[in-house]
């Protein structure tokens, strides 16, 4: 298939990975044969290291740099989970073996490891992506939440069971999950020239009932409020490898539109990675902006709302034009509205109407 | 495939749906015609005509009817709304569009109907379940919500563009969403001899990975948390129409316990209906008792957690023995575990051990 980058294949990345973690463990060999004490230098992941970047257009890690070393007392108990982390991620990669987080933290006890708790086991999972330059979901720890797609792109697997078979993502009409099997399989061939994500779960099944698929030749990705991880590195590769222009539908306050900017730019958790992020997506709708042009239903914005909408305003993500605008006419109307009200006119007015202006709009 | 009980047919259904509206719309045309003022009487779905039913294992609506009547000016409004309601319903079922409650109360505005608020025109969709007998999801009302499916089930699409088409739910190896297409299909061929639902995500790929479908012979729902009233129906019908045991695995505290309670007898709030409760089903775990034998990591109970148990022990669908020993038993240890915790024993004891010995305890 075309590719405006090259990327690397799924099977190149799963051995990537494995590579990848076996210089982990052997520099920290080659140290001890030494005599020397092991130890890990990687980028700071501290607030004053992280910025954010115009050309990537996400935030990226500066030059700081923090080491770990076995012979500082201090240091023993995060090098040693880091470890045991790249031991057991390297374990999970090994034998195909899917956990989340949550696993991660409860497996270390089979291991007479200790965290103290959830929030250490994260942070020592996010060193290790640092340290490695992948995101866990490559070395198998994947998100609890699930999102869905549907549309005419033919995929093949390479888990375990299912290893070079094909399937269209158009053979269930409700959508098929978007979990392990469906990130690590390869594109085998695909009709669609775009991607449209949709925030909910009742217009995602109104896109398809409308054959919003055939109409506008689409890939329709279901992201179920904010988009799970793996569903963001999904867009990325449907975004990269097949050179597909994303389009994303939200609703109309603060919150949809943070949904759009984190496919678009990330967030600064995840600076250490470029995969999550698709920058050239667009937020198509629903805009402050269309409330007030198609006179949509609208609720009143509350505090929470207003709160949120001026934390936007000092983001450095919000700094482009789109952004800027929309924020201020938010706060300006003091209005919300959701994809939904577009019913007002008709059950199919947001796909005969909407959809197409604001496609060509975002284009 | 063989009922247990005689269930009518998926197009059956569809066809009585129409029946029903019809009728309904009928008999207030008659009423017009004879010169009297278009009235409806159905079951009153206030607190004091709700109640549990121990024979049938569910909450169900008393004797005490309510009368709507064009003629009493205080009724007009929910009359004129219900009627509305109504000819939408039909429109939707007719046309084969799906909704949600949202677009329900948005739509209402493109026939120049106002409801006051979602509370409002919630409360008239459901008068219209209690009127007509059948779910909202019948006449084309879906959740918002999605959930999944994995197994050896082939399934017969009814919906437009698909009928007569089927697929096999082992297709795709991270489950297929339950929606509309799914749940107005028709039950094809299965060789699994049992159901299984499960709470999370991580989980349910877990069990799809390790093989569960085959090894227990069975299919796999995700509830995705609280089960969608559509996920209810669909494994009511696995059981009805298949002939399936149900067995639910959840987390271990009083909102996992309750997630499994609704899928067996169901809320107050549908005592009207009787396709959303599956009676015959078994929590399966985690058990308090389980967090005990097995020695799994737990957190403390919060005073949320033991407030809520509280709660429970006063409700009528918790009074069966497992309820109430299970209940105790969390209050007593004042400990909950996930399903997660598990993998302190390795990432696959929970479907090694504990998986057989709970089917085998349970059913």
């Amino acid at each position: 298939m075309k590719n405006r980058e090259i990327e690397i294949s799924v099977k190149e990345r799963r051995k990537e990975v494995l590579r990848n973690l076996r210089r982990f463990g052997g520099r920290l060999y080659n140290q001890m044969e030494k005599g020397i004490f092991p130890r890990i230098r990687m980028p700071s992941r501290s607030t004053e290291n992280i910025f954010y970047s115009p050309e990537l257009r996400q935030y990226i890690l500066g030059d700081k740099t923090v080491r770990r070393s076995a012979r500082n007392i201090r240091h023993i108990r995060p090098f040693t989970q880091l470890v045991w982390a790249g031991y057991f991620a390297s374990e999970l990669t090994k034998n195909r073996k899917t956990s989340t987080l949550r696993d991660v933290y409860y497996s270390a006890q089979a291991y007479d490891m200790s965290f103290k708790d959830q929030a250490e086991s994260n942070s020592i999972v996010t060193d290790l992506e640092t340290v490695m330059g992948f995101s866990r979901e490559d070395f198998k720890v994947f998100p609890e939440e699930r999102s869905a797609i549907f549309g005419d792109l033919t995929i093949e697997y390479t888990v375990p069971g299912y290893e070079g078979k094909q399937l269209n993502l158009m053979s269930h009409p409700d959508g098929v999950m978007i979990g392990p099997a469906l990130t690590s399989s390869e594109f085998a061939q695909t009709r669609a020239d775009k991607v449209i994500a949709i925030e909910k779960g009742g217009l995602f099944t109104r896109f398809i009932e409308e054959r919003v698929h055939k109409k506008f030749n689409a890939l329709l990705v279901l992201t179920a409020g904010q988009a799970p991880r793996a569903t963001r590195h999904f867009i990325h590769r449907l975004n990269k490898e097949l050179d597909l222009p994303v389009f994303i539908f939200t609703d109309g306050d603060p919150w949809g539109m943070h949904i759009a900017m984190v496919i678009i730019s990330g967030s600064a958790n995840a600076a250490h990675l470029r995969e999550l992020t698709t920058p050239d997506a667009k937020w198509s709708g629903v805009w402050a902006t269309d409330i007030v042009d198609y006179k949509l239903p609208s609720d009143p914005l509350t505090e929470v709302d207003i709160k949120r909408l001026h934390e936007l305003e000092k983001d450095p993500r919000y700094e482009g034009e789109l952004w800027r605008r929309e924020t201020q006419k938010f706060l300006s109307i003091k209005k919300k509205a959701e994809q939904e009200a577009f019913s007002r006119y008709g059950l199919t007015y947001i796909v005969d109407e909407y959809l197409p202006a604001k496609l060509e709009e975002t284009d």
